[in-house]
């Protein structure tokens, strides 16, 4: 790097409705990296966003800057963060949606390539799962440089929901959603631990009936966006603070483990697993020991999100 | 206070609309209060926002807990951020709007009252200067304890754009917008400095036309609201984030220089000038020197105001 | 508590050297309370202190403000945190260094008592063990009120070592150094977990040779304190900032897992496991597995523990 | 940069005596760099602080990696702070003292070039003013990235003491000490202002005697580090956390206004005076007015200094 070029870190949310925005505000006011670059293909709207989250790096002196750019400045960002791609309302088919959010994809990594050898894009746009698939092809990059937001969210949901259960702070709970972001999450109970003590252990003084629990936990977790969404359509800030968690993660190279989906080899797709996550993406995949029930549920719906991914390359 | 009992700060904030959850957003990631109260009169939409907003505390483990409240609890806490209200639709006129807005606060009000005798009420509804002014009349609370965000976040622009330009942090930049926040506001650039050298001086050699930065800025400040509501609909982050900020310089009693909106004797309406802020609400007033002209469009609009509020009076 | 007093957290530092300092540094920076008072028997040391941490709050802004009070006002804080007693120099023998440290905590117990009846006090000056069981005796507080900082620090380094093996942020990892602080400290290797999974497993393809890793590090950990106090002096800054860590989980009543000191029961003595730790000290015991030879280290140290407590008593 | 180095922000501290070490214990709890590299000549004196403070990384989780380095690794790190030498002992003259400190500063200097070029040097061992006039003409760097703490901690003390006195943020005051470090310092009273208002006016109705005022903490300014070394032989923390906060300002290019000592060509040597500062040092000068008494103690004591560096070169 020569003199007189400062190294700034540059993050690009590319795609900024609601999501993109919640993410993008979570970033300024934690001033996690020197610019923001806002990316959407409504130029009134990015602008408006530039502005009012503008406001926000005034107000509390952010370390910062954001402003509008391209997708092709995006894909020289440290990291890419695409939300783009359009929520999924109550009344669509999934079906539906998936190809309005798939072709939207193609079209914005098509747009950023080819990226900075060393750029990290972090898929949040739904299904997500399928379009961490599609992104980590299209990205021309090293397959650990490319994931999903995956089961994170639901991860710390269910830690967060079991942490108020059991009295005690949702970081000392080890407790992995996994697999497929949807109906067919698995929930990694059988491992679970409060400071190396197994959770339905700990948690037995306090709750009556542990199985009850974790029935009446998952559910709650798996059904939260969508009670989110039909009350106020849309769960913006949930996701945006994780993303916002995951670039934090990325930029200070700080190894935490995390659930988010990438390619399995033994599968051909992404899902979620835990992971270490640094500067360079994923640094280390963890062996998780699912059972037979857990492991028969993963590999039925990835076999399914392997087929779908298929069918879309012949229709391409 | 009893041993048994733990001392928690508490803010509620009252109509979680877009800049209602956009404050509490920013107040869970800093975790500047213990328990973070929303209330609304639409239930599912509030219980939706608890939610989504509950998961950010569980993702960052925040030291703030989210719960839904009544607003007669509102009325028991620490600090009470009023945001309910319908934010102003292009098309509307200004007397329709406020018309509305006048008997949600006066609603409110009603429902919070008995207020605890320490607590700090912060209205952010618009036309602000308006609903302080009937606030603080219906709060039954000291004069000092009621304000409203007034030019705050206009002032957190200004010194923003300024700062832009002339290289400088805006934290350096003493400068405030005054009077009514809307049309009639006020810039003090009479006063304005940069560490004690007069800001003009400071940009003479970075800016070509001074007073045309004045006229451009001025504007820019002005109309950002518009032109953000038209991309977008709303100015959610800008505001959500200066609100957040007033909490924390009100809880961990800092005595910040901010301009609000507060109850001028001499005019009997509300409209801001620089106070310093502390646990007490107001702590000090600021005498501002405005020149003639500065004076006489800030007292013009006062009058209009000061009619305004008796006109309701007597309606009511 | 009447509308006219505004409640400020407080916390109290019993004895201002090297170790005192670090930690009130530590709570400044971070803002963790909104009075920090420095308490010791030199005067003019104390004076020095409390005007080179008040330029520290003056520098950042922070919102702590710091001044000198009597232990009589230590005793009324949220939070009081012992430090008093001189650290241990090479040479002294361990008998002479409790006797000294013996007598200064019964004579800053006696200063303090009564307590306000929801202190909570964190014993950090050495012998931990021993001078936890006296101040927890002599306070007339609820046992869980009264617990000594034990071996927290040991803890957060052997996690620390351990992670930088294992190339993962040490959040991820579960294991806890418990017992008598000091050569019979006992390391949880067994029930040791990285998100859910054995350690031993999680590190075998970084390492070669786990037991030899465990005994390496064990032994790093153990004489680490001596020898940055052979280089150095004193090991303030660690051991400060955990305290201000130990603060800061209090005060904002988080609900962390704290290997931390405190009466055993079956052992009439205090030493540390884990524990959930919140705003009214100990909220839950967290019964560790240990195996056999574990628990008999453990079962040897705490007997001559409690059999130098009785002597002192006897002596008194 | 190629894609497979991760650029990481380093600063290096030269000294990591009292104040070198609260610096780094400082930036490690604020994790403003990723690397952090101490330097020392006593290697074991080095390696201690190394451990102790690799403690407190590992306690809170940093961002930031704690490690021994050489003078020639240091002079490629982003920023360089010099905090070696030795601190004031009572009793030495103030000749001898910069003697040695001179023969110190010459001797780091001259292990750490070449800099990497665009380094940025803070000098913060005593006397600062001709220390950074010596490390600034032997480092090869240009001029404006190098720089001395100068009068930045006595402009933070005054501040603060005002704002006690005042009822107000420090924040809000713009209030300078300049000119050299000691003695001959200079207080810009006659610009200080509290949000554009005159300082004098706005304490007026707060305190009786402003001249007095003046006179009393321009004392306690003056005076206070030699009554905290008199109290406890040094004052690493007010100068480290300053220190830690022009860190800060720099590597995330903040434009922060600070009073720092830089060359001043009118006067062939280092004093201070307030800049913009930013990624690539001083970003811009400030022109303070000062009144004719105040130029002229700047100007007599500015002559003392460039003669005294005149000697040090005829006696090299």
């Amino acid at each position: 790097m020569s003199g007189n070029e400062k190294p700034t870190s540059r993050i690009a949310i590319v795609g900024v409705g609601q999501v993109g925005a919640a993410a993008a505000y979570a970033l300024i006011l934690e001033s996690v990296a020197g610019e923001l670059l806002l990316v959407d293909i409504k130029a009134d709207w990015r602008d408006g966003q530039v502005r009012d989250l503008a406001d926000v790096a005034y107000g509390i002196g952010s370390g910062t800057r954001v402003r509008a750019a391209t997708h092709r400045e995006a894909g020289q960002c440290d990291i890419v963060v695409i939300t783009a791609g359009s929520k999924w309302s109550i009344g669509e088919t999934n079906v539906q949606h998936m190809h309005r959010n798939v072709s939207v994809m193609r079209s914005v990594m098509r747009d950023m390539t080819p990226f900075r050898s060393d750029a990290i894009v972090i898929v949040v746009s739904n299904p997500v799962d399928l379009l961490t698939s599609i992104a980590q092809e299209l990205s021309g990059l090293p397959r650990f440089q490319v994931f999903g937001s995956g089961t994170f969210l639901d991860s710390v949901r269910l830690r967060g929901l079991v942490a108020d259960k059991a009295g005690v702070s949702a970081d000392a709970i080890h407790l992995s959603v996994v697999g497929l972001h949807g109906d067919s999450q698995v929930v990694t109970w059988s491992t679970a631990t409060v400071n190396g003590v197994p959770l339905d252990r700990f948690v037995a003084p306090v709750v009556s009936g542990v199985e009850l629990m974790h029935a009446d936990l998952e559910d709650e977790c798996k059904f939260r966006s969508e009670h989110i969404i039909r009350a106020k359509g849309g769960t913006p800030f949930g996701i945006g603070s994780v993303v916002a968690s995951l670039c934090s993660t990325v930029l200070r190279d700080k190894g935490d483990v995390r659930p988010v989906s990438y390619y399995q080899p033994d599968y051909g797709c992404c899902f979620s697993l835990p992971v270490v996550l640094g500067r360079k993406g994923i640094m280390r995949t963890i062996a998780m020991p699912l059972d037979e029930r857990e492991k028969a549920t993963v590999s039925r719906s990835a076999q399914r999100l392997k087929e779908t991914i298929e069918r879309l390359h012949k229709s391409q």
